[in-house]
C-alpha cells in the first residue's frame, strides 16, 4: 500500500478594522486599497484542516468541508495548489531525499467550529488553513508572509489570516502582486486585553439585500476614488500608530470611521448595496450609547458585507460593554460558553439603555439571534489532531 | 382705525434631484454645492400665507402657523424681514405717494395643506411663501431670482420654490451671497408630464435616527469634499440637459445615484447619521423591480433628510409605478384623492412583487402610513384668498 502523508493545521477568522473593498486586478485579487485587521482566536473562531497526499488517493484533487463535498476546480483554489505545488518541486529538486509529493493528489477535509449561518466571513480562515495545512503536508520553508501571497489568491483577506495579533495587508504596485502581502503590525501580545462581542443578526432579518460586488462600487461610486486614494492611506497610518501606542481611542475611533466609510461608497454604487439594516443601526446606536454613557470611548463597532456587528472592547471594560449586551440580550445563545460565563451581567446600564435607547434596544431584542464571545489572538496552529486517518478516509472531531 | 394692508400668496414644495447638503458660510445659507429640485404641484401640497402690517397692530412681528405662534426671534427670519423692508424703503424713497409701511408691524398667518406629520421638508415652501406674500404686500418690483437670495438665507432650499418646474440654485462664489440664488431651467411646460408618488413611512418606524447636522459631514466626512468639488458639478451639467432634452433615463439615473451620494456623505458621517430605514430600502428594491420588470428605467427613487421615498416617474407610466404601489399599497390613506383616484391598479404588476420582492413588500405593507400623489408644478401664485379678515383677524381655510 501507498504512504499516506497528512498534516494539520487551525487558522483564524479575522476582522478588519480599515476594510478591504476593491479589487485592481480581479484575477491575482490585488486590493484598490491596504488594510488592516485584528486575528481573533481560535479557542472561539477557527477552522480546522488537514492536508493529505498518497499515490493510492484518487487522481482529482478533493476538499471536504463540513462533511460536504466542494468542487475545487475554481480558478481560485487551484492557483493555490499550483503555486504551493512549485514550491514543493522545489524542495524535491534540492533534496535528493525528499519523497515526490508535488505530483500526488491532494486529499484536504476542513472544518469549522462557528455556523455557517452566522454570516462570518469563513472564506478566510478557510483559505488561511488551506494554505497552510498544504504547506505543512509538504514541509515548505515558506514564512507566513510568503503564504499569504498565496492564500491571497484564493480570498483577499485570508492573506491576513496567516498571521496572529494585529495584521496589515500591504496593497502592493507590482503588477505580479509579488508586494501586495500580509504583515504584522504587533502580536496578539503586544495588546493582548482587546476583546470582541459579535452580535449575529438573525437571517430572516437580513433581507432586502442587493446582489454584491466590489467591482461595481470601483465601477460606480464617485466617492470610492478618494476613499482609495486618500482616506485609507491616512487611516492606515493612524490605525498603526495606535495600535503601537495601544490607544483605544484612536483605534475605536478609525475603526467605526473606516466601517461607515466601506459602507458608505457601497451606498454610492450603483445599483446601491446595503449591508447594514435596522439592526445594525440599532448596535451602532447602543455603542454610541454605551460610550457616551462612559464618557469617553470604550467600545467600537464594525460591520463587514453583512448585517453582524462586531464590537471591540477592552477586557477592563467587558462590564460595560459586554455586560450590557449579556443583560439586555441575555436570553440569546452564545453566553453560556467559557467567555460567555465569565461576563458580569450590568444591570443599572442595561436599565438606562431601556430607558434613553428604548428603540434600539427593541430591535436588537428582536433582531439578533446569537452572539459570539472572543478576542484578539494568534495565528495558524499546527495540530496533530488529524481529519483524514491513518487509511486515508475522512474523520470529524466535532460532528 | 389704522389701514390693514394685506397680501396673500401660496408657495410650493420642492424635492431636489440633485441634493443641497453642506454650507460654507451657515450665517448666509451658502452652499457648498449647487442643487436642483422639481417644484410640486401647490394643487397637492402648499403653504399657503398672508402677509399683513397696520399702524394698529401690537408693536412685535408675529407669524401664525397652523394656527399656533411661531417664534420670528431667530436670525434667519428677522433676515428675511430686514431685507424686505430695506427694500419696501427704497420703494417709498422713490415715490412720495406710496404709503409708509416699511416700519409697520407685520403679523403673518400661514397655513399647510399637507400633515406636518408627514415629514416633507415644510420650511422651503415656508420660507417661499413667507417671502413672496411680503413682496406682495410691500408691492416689490424685485423678480423671482432676487426673492430667492432672500428666501435662502430663511431655508437653504426655500430659495427653489420661488420657481415653478425644473429649478437650479446656483452655489455662487462671493462671500456676501450675492450671486448664490435660484434659476429657471425649465419651466412647468416644458415637461409637464413629470409626476411623483410619496411613500411616507410611519413615525413608528422612523427611529434609531440620529441628530442630524450637515456641519457635522461637512467637518467629518473624508468622501464630502469629492462630492461638492467633482461629483455635483459633473451631475448638475448631466441634469440639466436631461431636463432640457426630456431625457428621463438620465433624469433617473441621476436622481437615484445623487440620492445615494447625499446618504451615503451622512453615513461617513462622524457619528453616522441616517435618515434611510428599512422600510426606504424596500422602496429602492421595490423601484428597481419596477424597472427591471420594464426593461428600462421608468422610476426614479430620492429620499431628503428622512426615510420617506419620494418616487419620479412620467404620467405615461403611471400604471407600471404608482399602478403597482397602489394594488400593493390600497389600504393605505392618499388613494381617494383626485389624482390618486385616476391611477389604475395593475394587479399582474403587484402579484410579480408579492413572487419576486416579497420582503420588500412586506415592508413597504408594513411601513408606509399613506401616499401622497402630486406631480410638477408651477412657482408661488398670488391668492385674493386672505388668512387675515378686514379687521386684521386671522382666520382658517383649512381648519
Amino acid at each position: 500500500m501507498s504512504d499516506i502523508y497528512r498534516a494539520s493545521t487551525t487558522a483564524p477568522v479575522n476582522i478588519a478594522v480599515i476594510k478591504y473593498w476593491g479589487k485592481r486586478d480581479p484575477k491575482l485579487n490585488l486590493p484598490t486599497n491596504s488594510s488592516l485587521s485584528v486575528t481573533l482566536s481560535q479557542n472561539d473562531l477557527r477552522t480546522h484542516t488537514t492536508a493529505s497526499c498518497s499515490a493510492s488517493y484518487p487522481a482529482e484533487d478533493s476538499l471536504l468541508l463540513n462533511g460536504k463535498p466542494q468542487d475545487v476546480s475554481g480558478a481560485r483554489t487551484q492557483a493555490c495548489f499550483r503555486q504551493l505545488r512549485a514550491l514543493r518541486k522545489d524542495v524535491e529538486a534540492n533534496d535528493s531525499n525528499a519523497p515526490r509529493l508535488a505530483d500526488l493528489p491532494l486529499k484536504i477535509v476542513s472544518e469549522n467550529n462557528f455556523p455557517t449561518a452566522a454570516g462570518l466571513a469563513s472564506s478566510a480562515a478557510g483559505f488561511a488553513a488551506l494554505v497552510r495545512a498544504i504547506a505543512n503536508l509538504y514541509e515548505l520553508p515558506a514564512d507566513p508572509t510568503e503564504l499569504s501571497r498565496i492564500a491571497r489568491q484564493g480570498s483577499g483577506s485570508a492573506c491576513r489570516s496567516l498571521f496572529g495579533g494585529y495584521v496589515g495587508w500591504e496593497q502592493g504596485s507590482a503588477a505580479d502582486g509579488s508586494d501586495s502581502k500580509a504583515f504584522e503590525v504587533a502580536p496578539a501580545s503586544h495588546w493582548p486585553n482587546m476583546r470582541a462581542v459579535i452580535l449575529v443578526v438573525s437571517a430572516a432579518k437580513k433581507d432586502v439585500s442587493s446582489t454584491s460586488g466590489m467591482q461595481t462600487t470601483v465601477a460606480t461610486s464617485s466617492l470610492f476614488a478618494s476613499r482609495a486614494s486618500e482616506t485609507v492611506p491616512r487611516r492606515m497610518k493612524e490605525m498603526q500608530e495606535a495600535v503601537e501606542n495601544k490607544d483605544f481611542e484612536t483605534f475605536a475611533k478609525v475603526t467605526m470611521m473606516d466601517s461607515n466609510s466601506f459602507h458608505a461608497t457601497c451606498l454610492d454604487t450603483y445599483p446601491p448595496i446595503f449591508y447594514l439594516n435596522d439592526v445594525s443601526r440599532a448596535a451602532i446606536k447602543m455603542v454610541e450609547h454605551i460610550n457616551a454613557a462612559a464618557g469617553n470611548i470604550i467600545a467600537a463597532y464594525t460591520f463587514d458585507a453583512g448585517p453582524n456587528a462586531v464590537i471591540y472592547y477592552l477586557e477592563e471594560n467587558e462590564k460595560q460593554v459586554a455586560g450590557v449586551f449579556k443583560t439586555l440580550l441575555a436570553d440569546k445563545d452564545g453566553w453560556s460558553g467559557e467567555r460567555g460565563a465569565k461576563v458580569q451581567g450590568n444591570y443599572e446600564a442595561a436599565e438606562k439603555a431601556n430607558t434613553e435607547a428604548e428603540v434600539a434596544v427593541g430591535l436588537l431584542k428582536d433582531g439578533v439571534s446569537r452572539v459570539i464571545l472572543t478576542g484578539v489572538g494568534e495565528g495558524p496552529r499546527r495540530t496533530e489532531e488529524s481529519l483524514i486517518n491513518e487509511k486515508g478516509e475522512p474523520v470529524s472531531v466535532l460532528y
